[in-house]
């Protein structure tokens, strides 16, 4: 293990992080909130450390994916801890435990909350808050690898541990390429919502943090109702912009680079927005009796569908009263998630339609033993490698989700929130069923038990791996 | 697809089940019971269809993989149906699809009864709903093969699609010697099993139905409150023999062939036990407050983990009312299962043990990509096809799970009651948690649900495959 490489990159990050809290000072200063000096504090105290610890250079630029994996998660670790210090200082979360949990839901683009009114809160606190979603959304190493000249083979290794999918899509050649037309595509699609939202009649104040919470699929929302009292315009408007950035973005990329033929056939959006199709069909059948009309049930149905696969989190209403036939389809699109290159969580399409092929493939070598045996992606075939990778996230996903269930349970709350407020936190949505439903929030937990909720989250937006390798002691052995 | 050997055996099996019904015919004749007649009709109707139907030899032997799971899935099939008929008949249950759900239970070894009023049950109904367990625990068509002089290929075909685990357990070249020995090694504990209940002071029926229930990991018990009535010692006795019928039966063998140092390194069966003892010490530290002594404590924690794990479902207390940390353990254990070539169902402990070690050696592979990524299971590599087989297991299981419970949705029950209710016969245990707990039963669900659990219990028990092909078209073409 290197650790001086690894100190030296997250000595850059606390320097981001400086730069980032400086935006709820600008914030406070708009509004005239003396909580702007907390912020400013802090940051000054990141800019303080990640500068001295950056002196020294490291001694070698080995970097291997171990390193990889270990930076990405200590980064997004550190960045919880000092992001969630000024919730803390300015007394508006009542302990620390509660400000990292809603740092690292905002972060990991969860949006699961402990707090019951989130409309007391200070301007700058809930745009910080909100803000976390867009940082976590793509990524805080993605960004710095698309601004600084990090030089050397450790790129790759960092966008694989911090990108969400079974393989990394690589848009060109150059990692550090790739990083920045992924940000560029982030930043001009998140500023076409605000635009939208502000031609809708929002305030600039309102667009941008719930664009934020969009663009990171992340759900943290204004009011303490939820999305239920914007009018019907708005309510589209996030219906489709969540489902625009829970589609890949190598899509995006295609149609950048005039290739619009094979952006229409990506055979994971094509899935992905069947599956939305399916579920807003047989949900809207299901409860249409729980609305005044038709077109009003489709529109809560497909906000609340849209919200819940590119695990957002938002909610128009409150679905835990809905049938359990229409609940259990939103779990299982907790579990489907948004596609992989995307800023959803949960599996990922493209892993549950690989599986799926997977099973489908054994039928036919069951029937017919000497067929060839392969399965295709977007029309390439998938190598072994990335099969036997996606099996095995698979199956450790199931192992922690069981682990987590089983440890929360100690705090005896009835097995369907339990059950679902691990989905809810794991897959990086937000709100689940029973006591952490829409209308309730998550601070029914004691304390040991939000901590598990919270290494759910990390672990649930790295891919498990790189926060599992934390507990393995073979990856701090020095080489 | 050679469709006249498959008649052909299946006739076969419809002799051996008027054979089968002669049993509760002759327990009829002891206590005078006029239902006999109905089982002696069932029995001879069999006989004649059987009889009628194997006259035309079949046109070819040619017999692969796929004939070998159609004819073990409509065997099961027919063999459900048919067993059926005598509990409609009799008037003994409400519906013929409530008479199917409790012979499928039965068969599969489930367990999961649509009667609220066991006792009022006639002595040969009861009998032939316990022995049904007996004959499910090892199969039918093991038991063909062990008797019949069925030459040509297809033994290993029928023996790979009936028997439980990721291997087939050969434990001896020949298939035919293989089906004899195990049945004679489970007669023998069987009779064992008797015999001890006998001298605890049990009557020679209860002795007999009990001994069938255990053997088969079934659970269908003779009294309305399940096991909770019986003495402590039945209690104990009871625990140790569900335990000792959910071992891998290679190490049966193994001290059959007094190599007895090997069956005590039997890896799984070591597994096995480990997560025994650490279920019941978990437990019994959770739920000692409910019981009166410590002592008392740990032997209903002790039946009822055996229970579970083993997925037989007896219950000596309701431990739907025990605390949620408890209640999920259990949950996690009806998934674990019994070991692979055991009676139990569940996935098997060798799989998940597989399963784990794979997510350990990915670490291993992501910290050091050049070491050698090889998985032992008792000593030996397990090869790559085991391993793909594994994971594809895995993954049939979650999506049949997801759909099941999204099926059974539609009647509206809690999310609990439908999560355990698919775990309940998924896994071929009986009780579930909620409204499906061990002190309520399957009737809570209308008939179409009925039949999704059905289809689950014979996916549960012939591990997926053989079930799932039959949807399969072309399972169905001619070559």
């Amino acid at each position: 293990m290197n650790y001086s490489i690894i100190r030296y990159i997250l000595c850059r990050v606390l320097e981001f992080q400086a730069l980032f809290l400086l935006l709820p000072c600008i914030v406070a200063v708009c509004y005239g909130e003396k909580q702007g000096w907390i912020y400013l504090f802090v940051a000054a105290g990141c800019l303080l450390i990640g500068g001295l610890g950056k002196l020294k250079k490291p001694k070698s630029t080995v970097f291997y994916a171990r390193e990889g994996f270990v930076t990405v998660s200590l980064s997004w670790i550190m960045m919880s801890i000092t992001g969630a210090l000024p919730f803390y200082f300015t007394g508006e979360f009542p302990t620390y435990t509660d400000a990292l949990f809603e740092t690292i839901s905002g972060f990991t683009t969860t949006g699961a909350s402990i707090l019951s009114d989130v409309e007391a809160l200070s301007r700058c606190t809930m745009f910080w808050r909100c803000f976390t979603h867009w940082i976590g959304g793509m990524g805080v190493l993605v960004l710095i690898l698309a601004i600084l000249p990090l030089a050397g083979g450790y790129n790759m290794y960092l966008m694989r541990a911090e990108s969400p999918g079974p393989t990394v899509g690589k848009l060109v050649p150059r990692v550090r390429h790739t990083a920045r037309i992924l940000y560029q595509m982030y930043v001009l699609m998140t500023i076409i919502e605000i635009i939208t939202l502000l031609i809708a009649g929002m305030s600039l104040y309102d667009s941008l943090t719930l664009s934020f919470g969009t663009a990171g699929t992340g759900g943290f929302g204004l009011l303490n109702t939820g999305a239920a009292e914007y009018s019907a315009t708005v309510q589209i408007i996030l219906t489709v912009f969540m489902i625009l950035f829970g589609i890949n973005f190598n899509v995006y990329f295609l149609i950048r680079e005039r290739r619009g033929k094979e952006a229409i056939k990506h055979e994971e959006m094509r899935y992905y927005l069947g599956v939305i199709a399916v579920a807003v069909i047989l949900i809207t059948v299901n409860v249409k009796d729980y609305f005044g009309s038709i077109a009003e049930a489709v529109r809560h149905v497909a906000f609340q569908v849209a919200s819940i696969i590119t695990t957002t989190g938002f909610s128009t209403t409150d679905f835990n009263k809905w049938p359990e036939f229409s609940k259990f389809i939103l779990v299982v699109l907790m579990f489907v998630g948004a596609c992989a290159g995307s800023t959803g969580g949960g599996i990922k399409v493209s892993r549950v339609m690989t599986m799926a092929k997977l099973a489908k493939n054994e039928f036919s070598y069951l029937i017919h033993p000497k067929r060839v045996r392969q399965i295709y992606m977007e029309k390439r075939v998938v190598n072994k490698e990335t099969l036997r990778s996606i099996s095995v996230f698979f199956i450790a996903y199931t192992f922690i989700y069981a682990i987590s269930v089983l440890l929360i349970s100690l705090d005896n709350l009835d097995f369907t929130t339990n059950f679902t407020a691990v989905a809810a936190t794991l897959n990086n949505i937000g709100p689940g069923l029973g006591m952490v439903g829409p209308s309730s929030n998550f601070s029914v937990y004691s304390t040991p038990e939000k901590y598990v909720l919270m290494f759910d989250m990390l672990a649930g937006r790295l891919e498990l791996f790189p926060m599992l390798l934390l507990f393995a002691p073979s990856t701090w052995k020095r080489n």
